[in-house]
């Protein structure tokens, strides 16, 4: 008998018996509208939750226009300029898109713009520039020929990001830009308040009120030509105001700098070590959202309504793994599913009552057109999410985007069908129900848990030259049988390692928040690290961990790692350990390597060094005991079913615990056993899309040879004598 | 008319008649003996001047057993050691050769030594730490648990590394062990010049005493199992001694560290960024250096005989292109031959009569073997000393080795023949006369002129993976036609940039002496660079220029070179220039591009950008506009004709000189054209082993079409109206 709900639908208007066809063939229980779809009344009226989208902060241009002091702003830098003699104007908007930003000259320029000296550091005195506000000019007087300056300014943001890029990419005319106002401000925060309670009023058939989302955009700012200019998801970019800054004084006791903002340009991204005063900027921010929020998601609990944030766009400050995010009271998140990683880090989210997946494709001519198969990306997107949905499921899956378009794909509908069904049958299986895992292993940068499944992140899920040799990391791991913590360097000096922690992974370039940059100058991180390592903890480096040159090494856990990178400075000092071991635990399935980017200038330090892959001069893989812990190196991790074998023999050997290796394993490295002991099944899986054969271990080592067709799921009843 | 002269011959015991022949049609007027070798007496009275082999420091252990205390020292620095607890025993000698070197127990190790908590920095109180004499162990008390320690230990270094290197290397047996003994020891320094005196008189026939050399040997350290542990050409690490110590603080007016020299491990080796203690170190070594080689110097001019010195083995301290070099008063510089560039660094030595170079190959057995042709080896090594020898070329050429192996190949003697007829030709044509250069190039990089055609050694001419990209720089300028000059940064923060200077170029590794590390925080630096390449300076910059993260710049020349490196920070800014241009002056001869070991993760900063190399989703080569200037970033220059070809077109673009660009020029690039306008000759050479077809161009850049034969030299005629 066929089950259904857990499903998510996307309609349309005009669009009735179909989307009550594809309910029942999905199993569909809600229905969402999108942004540029609505729902018919009928479709209204189905046996159905109804979702429906709600923008807090934009959308309401009639509000905004009246109140444009209250207009959401941001602080920018200007290009960097070279002064040829003493006077030196800058044209500090060159660059940015004057449709989205305008600089703000209702504040007083001289309080809250900040001019540099960026040969020296040195902020240059506010009697030495003037502002032009007819022509957006800078101009230094006394400047220091031949030092470069750079202006951070105050603007406001007058147009959405998100509505922006809908409506520059669709050529949307003269459709009015969406202003984004600031929840900071006096009317702004009243009116969001009394707004929503008239939407209530008039939307009863609305069921869950989603949140497109709270308060601040991440930051996205364009340039010149109307395109991207900077993109970080993780921006707190939009949250600044003068507002926030006055707020900020007053609750922390000191002033915000244009500077703490504007970072050399860098703008504090996830991948810069954060300053305490960033991190405080962080703390403050998603204080006031939760507080915020909180009254929102209470006004809709009040009218019987569910509140769902969809972790996106306007995410900011609500930082779901932040210690703000319990008081909002939220009922539900949604986010979109990328692979195993990104739905981790929608299913891991605490303090929901549901969460909720958004497959891809989504349903757009991109994907949706003929002679194109779009059961392809659906079936790559499930086998890699579905790793992840066996340790830890969402509670939701859906689609969004155009259901009239997905509807002429009747392949792609059956195996949705098919789909859907697997994934409540995963559901009913386990939900709730632990799953075996071997090893617990925690994550160690500058971020912790607030970015737990959130590492080497640029713009959500997009590929990136310099972080895809990370990202394999936290894919591998999000569908592996284990358990996976993520903590922060200031976790370890405050409380230690987690007592239950079996190895450390430390993954990340120089100098970036992950791998920890001057954190690796702290002798108690070191000692801590160093005594759990030594006394049998396991240590994983990756890229160049731990890497702060100082005193002799380049990495601070060289002595532990076995390994050091050559900068050139010890270039005279014989390098006498080049030799691979012949075999080796970790690299038992490997038939080839791949490190990604990899890693140059690795070399063993010692002959205890075991070598697992040497070439092109360089070490790539290793391994070192360190008293009874041992460490591993690897130069890249990009994502694979080869790599993710490898990172898992890695984990085990770094644990010692080689001899549990196979329990409730499959040899063949693209298949996988999640077994569930307290229920006493185990899902054999086929993580690809061929045929695979592979000898299936049980919770005792004891193996059999099992044959599963491609992308099969197959549940076994199991008993447990571990 | 057969000339002869220039040229010295090795030579051995009964070998007259060969010796004789080879001189006659190599056209030897010199002959010497070798490490190894004598000469007859009967050779000794050919019509040819006899160089004789003299050791200062070593080959005398009748006196140095006697005199102990004067026997050379080192500092060293142990492992790290990690304390477990609060008692830490340290082997210091682990991994060192006992045979080559003991810890010195005479002079008290609470003052000499230096034990380091190498987790802060911090030197241990020497009263929580003791030596046990008879293990060789330090203990520490009071030790910080999981912090590691090193010692910094004072040794005698008991064996001559070359002699011990040979010793070892030919398995000598029971043959005693040189000691080494050091001149600033009282004993030491009367006896150098007593026996000095004694062999001058013992020695009538010899005409050339060839210092083999002076004082210290270049640091060079042996591991616990007799193997090479650290080399470095450049290092001063043998020159240190109690007594250095003693003289230094008394010279200087300030006590040196063990850690000035022990440098947490690194040894101050070239690519550190020398530290103004160190520099001032060095200097003091140099100064005692030139006053004692002055006296040897003396006594032999005294005696009517020349003095000669190796550039190689225990050249520590004499400089040729240091300060007091002059003063030492010597005749003649050899020095060894591994190409263009080394044969610069000896051609380029100011105060002396004349230099000489040594040829490729040693007349020894891995060479001359049944079944190898010796004369490839040959005819590579003449073909790219050629180069630099036609832009100034060393007085004389010589071999070393067992002459009586040459005489084995009679192909190999014929081709000798033929290069030394074509060096003396070579040298009686231009000797003196200053060759066209299109443009002057200036080196700049911490150490200036000191480091005269030696930047980015590591030991001598052997290849290292970290060196070689860089390397290329030297080597194709050793041979091209432009003046080279060797410039520091505090010659540009003194001086500025010298006013006849085209092009700056600034080549190497992030951190290193070569490119620069801190000095690039240095305002005063920055301004004179950006303000002379402004107003119309060229500058290259290699690999890593003028890298030192600060200020929202990795590269602090980014806005003139128009591109930098991302290390993360700037992941989210979008990088929209990764365009190449169609064509480009510098690549105009280019088929494919050869970066050695190339530099990641370069991208553009600006639309003026010109990028002329771009995959991988980098930039590898690229040029900028700065005012009137332009710059030009090359990841990275191997040796090869092609980057030679692309390095001069790079110059010229540079510096604005594209027009001249094709004056005294051949268009294929394995031929050059040397000219000499002066005295109405050029010299077209074919750098390669196969015929080739060039235009060839004079100079006012008017053209015709040659053929010159594998490795050619032709000689022209011609007429310059520039």
């Amino acid at each position: 008998m066929k089950k259904n709900g857990r499903v998510t639908l996307p309609s349309e208007e005009n669009f009735l018996a179909e989307t009550k066809e594809l309910m029942e063939r999905w199993g569909a229980d809600a229905i969402r509208d999108s942004d540029g779809t609505k729902l018919d009344n009928e479709i209204k009226q189905l046996d159905a939750k109804i979702y429906t989208t709600y923008f807090v902060a934009r959308g309401h241009n009639e509000f905004a226009e009246q109140h444009m002091e209250e207009c959401q702003q941001l602080y920018l830098m200007s290009l960097f300029n070279t002064a040829l003699d003493s006077t030196l104007e800058i044209d500090f908007m060159k660059g940015y898109f004057a449709e989205q930003l305008q600089p703000d000259y209702l504040h007083d320029p001289k309080k809250y713009w900040e001019v540099i000296d960026r040969t020296t550091g040195e902020v240059v005195n506010v009697s030495d520039w003037d502002v032009n506000a007819r022509t957006n000019r800078v101009v230094i007087t006394n400047a220091i020929p031949w030092h470069e300056y750079t202006v951070s300014f105050l603007v406001f943001a007058i147009w959405d990001p998100t509505q922006m890029y809908n409506h520059i990419t669709n050529n949307w005319g003269d459709k009015p830009h969406d202003i984004p106002f600031d929840v900071r401000g006096p009317h702004s925060n009243q009116y969001m308040a009394s707004y929503l309670k008239q939407w209530l009023q008039d939307n009863p058939d609305t069921d869950v009120v989603r949140f497109t989302t709270f308060f601040y955009h991440f930051t996205l700012v364009f340039n010149n030509l109307g395109k991207e200019k900077f993109v970080d998801w993780f921006g707190y970019g939009a949250s600044i105001s003068v507002a926030a800054m006055d707020a900020f004084e007053k609750e922390k006791g000191y002033r915000l700098r244009p500077e703490d903002i504007v970072d050399q340009g860098y703008y504090n991204t996830a991948f810069r070590v954060p300053t305490k005063t960033y991190l405080e900027y962080m703390d403050f921010v998603q204080k006031f959202v939760a507080e915020e929020a909180k009254k929102l998601v209470d006004i809709v609990h009040e009218s019987g309504k569910e509140a769902m944030m969809f972790l996106g766009d306007n995410w900011i400050g609500t930082e779901p793994y932040g210690k703000y995010f319990e008081q909002i009271g939220l009922d539900a998140v949604v986010g979109s599913v990328g692979g195993g990683a990104t739905l981790r880090m929608i299913a891991d989210i605490p303090h929901v009552s549901y969460t909720e997946g958004r497959f891809l494709p989504y349903f757009f001519p991109d994907t949706f057109y003929e002679g194109n198969n779009p059961v392809i990306e659906a079936n790559e997107n499930w086998l890699t999410a579905r790793r992840a949905i066996l340790r830890n499921p969402v509670d939701r899956i859906g689609y969004g985007g155009y259901l009239s378009l997905a509807y002429k794909f009747p392949d792609f509908v059956s195996y949705i069908e098919q789909v859907t069904d697997e994934f409540r049958d995963i559901y009913d299986t386990i939900k709730g129900v632990k799953p075996y895992c071997g090893l617990k292993v925690a994550i160690l940068n500058a971020w912790g848990g607030l970015r737990t499944w959130q590492t080497h992140m640029v713009a959500h899920a997009l590929w990136y030259k310099q972080i895809y040799s990370y990202l394999g990391v936290l894919e591998s791991l999000s569908g592996a049988s284990v358990d996976v913590t993520f903590i922060s360097f200031d976790d370890v000096l405050h409380n230690g390692v987690p007592e239950d922690v079996d190895v450390i992974i430390n993954a990340g370039d120089v100098g970036t928040a992950f791998s920890g940059g001057e954190y690796w100058k702290n002798p108690r991180l070191l000692t801590a690290l160093r005594a759990w390592i030594y006394n049998g903890g396991g240590f994983i480096g990756i890229g160049e961990p731990t890497a702060c040159q100082h005193e002799g090494h380049y990495f601070q856990l060289a002595s532990a790692l076995g390994i050091d990178k050559e900068l050139g400075y010890s270039l005279s000092t014989d390098k006498y350990f080049t030799t691979p071991v012949v075999e080796h635990f970790i690299s038992a399935d490997s038939t080839t390597f791949d490190f990604g980017e990899g890693m140059k200038n690795i070399y063993a330090l010692s002959e205890e060094t075991e070598i697992i892959e040497y070439s092109n001069g360089e070490v790539h893989l290793a391994s070192h005991p360190f008293g009874s812990g041992r460490t591993v190196y690897i130069a890249g991790l990009p994502y694979s079913e080869e790599n993710t074998r490898l990172l898992m023999r890695a984990l085990y050997y770094a644990a010692h615990k080689e001899e549990e290796f196979h329990k409730w394993h499959a040899s063949n490295i693209y298949c996988e056993v999640h077994a569930y002991p307290s229920i006493g099944k185990a899902a054999l899986v086929n993580n690809s899309m061929r045929e695979q054969t592979t000898l299936v271990y049980d919770g005792n080592g004891n193996s059999k040879e099992v044959t599963l067709a491609p992308s099969e799921i197959r549940w076994e009843d199991v008993s447990y004598e571990g």
